[in-house]
């Protein structure tokens, strides 16, 4: 067998090949390992709760509307550790650069990695470089590792029946304007990727309520990260459409696009499984954070095992996990 | 500037890239950070030292006589912990894989990684897989990250006038293997990668005696982690010619090659500077580990600055820090 595209897609193919890559013996160091395929790793050491995580970075092209390789490799990483409930501390950046790269431009992903960082007070604190010749390889790399500490740990399947859904903005961003970027769509500049660093987000809601469950809708969107969440945890979901926070231009570009927002890369959001009781409190508290201005309640736990999305014309159909992410190279 | 191959040899000029790759306010999370350019960081977490290390791998070919990239994968940064004084606890694994790539292949590299786990006691925790599409990539990259706890930390700028140089074992396997089978040269098959995890070696040494300052001589060679080591350290080194082991099919190959074998990758070997006095009873240690068979004492340290070499016909040369790794896509 060989590996294709939809192998790094992060949906349901993608799960196949993880079968292969995570078919290790040593894969456990005594807390949460690779057997949970969590956002990250937790490691108990000394009575403290390390969260370790990794992604590599590959996106094309690497500036883009809203961002560009270095804020999302530094998002990325932080954004895993704060789905495990950790504070981020160090992170590691691993750069794979092409013969003929631009200084420039290294120093211009150095600085937006810098400002990133600024933002949740964590530090890049070891890394290393490799320059591969022409023709090798066709842009920059970058992986980030990172630890963190968790008081408490959020795995993503612990929702229950009762809780509420909440989605912390609008959903697509990042996914549709890598690709209306590509295209070369011009909505008068309205649409930009979403990356932003989650960690004081999360703090705030972690200190509000009850979190039960939490993942980022990376690739393969919304739609991927519910599903995992409900199949892990043994329960369903029922999500309403009209709750759903979408920004009007994204919505156009999907559709000129033949996209489905639920199936594209968000960089910038966390979907979250809350007690009923503490939902109104913990959307406050993200809503007085300006990466949750549009968080919204969007769903309810329920027993039973599929995600089914209620139209907004009354109806009812699956929000099936993707086989894949449609926007390649999108992170 | 752009970016040429030399920025990734790990010599002088590599040195010159990273002032801009390392040119961020953030760091340093408290303890050792990126300012000191050591095989890794520390991070003190609660009364511990947390050791954090991360290396990328575009060894190419990725099968190779004595090893392969799975193998370098783990022990690359195994060896990085180590160096640090870390006994490594958890890695992680970032995989960039082309379009087409065989799954038996990465079968075989993921088994390798875990017979190196095997070794030394760790887990692979936490990872991400990302697919390029053909013709953008044109080899697998692998990137390990890895934590560490360190009971007493050691560097590589420890070394103080009086100390032995020890290496622990035999010089310029690993590039000269790798070269010398990209040429097609066979030498009865007896030149093989010293790719091994160092950890179980240097946990005995660290429990014999005083080491002052580690480091493995990967990218650029014993000469170039020497002449680090004697630099960061403000001192002089004084090698013995006489005493560097050398295995005679490497040392015929390089000389074909027309490679000075002082200036290529090792990836199962350190580097140390060692109390006099405890200077014999850290070699009995480092031999009777099967990676420590050929240690040898083989300089001293002396004030001043320079890392010369008395040779063998009785007289005396500068051992330069290398421009870089003659040997491309080593590790
Ligand atoms: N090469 C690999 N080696 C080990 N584990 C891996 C590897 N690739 C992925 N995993 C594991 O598979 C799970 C899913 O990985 P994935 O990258 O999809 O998660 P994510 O980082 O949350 O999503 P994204 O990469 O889209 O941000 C994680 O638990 C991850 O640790
Ligand atoms: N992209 C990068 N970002 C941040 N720091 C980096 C980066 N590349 C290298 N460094 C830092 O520069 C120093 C030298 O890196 P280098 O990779 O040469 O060390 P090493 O891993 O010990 O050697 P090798 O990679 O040959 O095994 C290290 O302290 C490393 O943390
Ligand atoms: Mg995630
Ligand atoms: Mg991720
Ligand atoms: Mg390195
Ligand atoms: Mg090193
Ligand atoms: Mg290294
Ligand atoms: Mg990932």
């Amino acid at each position: 067998m060989k590996v294709n595209l939809m192998h790094g897609a992060g949906g349901e193919v993608m799960g196949e090949l993880l079968r292969v890559i995570t078919n290790l013996r040593h894969n456990n160091a005594g807390g949460i390992g690779l057997e949970s395929l969590d956002d990250g790793a937790v490691i108990p050491l000394n009575g403290q709760n390390i969260v370790f995580t990794t992604d590599n970075h590959v996106v094309s092209p690497i500036f883009f509307p809203g961002g560009d390789i270095g804020r999302i490799a530094v998002c990325g990483t932080i954004n895993d550790l704060a789905m495990m409930g950790g504070r981020p501390v160090a992170l590691s950046c691993g750069m794979v650069i092409p013969e003929g790269f631009d200084v420039a431009d290294l120093e211009r992903i150095v600085a937006s990695m810098d400002a990133a960082l600024d933002e949740c007070g964590a530090s890049l604190v070891t890394g290393d470089t490799k320059v591969l010749e022409r023709g090798a390889l066709d842009a920059i790399i970058i992986n980030t590792a990172g630890i963190g500490v968790a008081e408490r740990v959020v795995r993503d399947n612990g929702l229950v029946p009762g809780d509420a859904i909440i989605v912390s903005g609008t959903i697509g961003d990042h996914g549709i304007a890598i690709m209306a970027h590509r295209e070369g769509f011009d909505f008068g500049g309205q649409i930009h990727s979403d990356v932003a660093p989650l960690w004081t987000l999360v703090e705030g809601a972690l200190a509000t309520g009850d979190i039960h469950a939490m993942k980022d809708p990376t690739r393969g969107g919304f739609a991927n990260a519910i599903n995992e969440m409900a199949k892990k945890s043994r329960v369903g979901v029922v999500i309403e459409e009209e709750a759903l926070p979408f920004r009007k231009s994204v919505q156009s570009a999907a559709g000129m696009l033949g996209i489905d927002p639920l199936e594209v890369a968000n960089e910038g959001k966390v979907v979250m499984g809350v007690a009923p009781d503490d939902a109104e409190a913990i959307l406050a508290a993200l809503r007085s954070h300006p990466y949750g201005r549009d968080a919204a309640i969007v769903g309810e736990v329920i027993e039973g095992s599929h995600v089914t999305m209620r139209t907004a014309i009354g109806g009812e159909r699956f929000i099936e996990p993707p086989i894949g992410d449609p926007v390649p190279r999108v992170c």
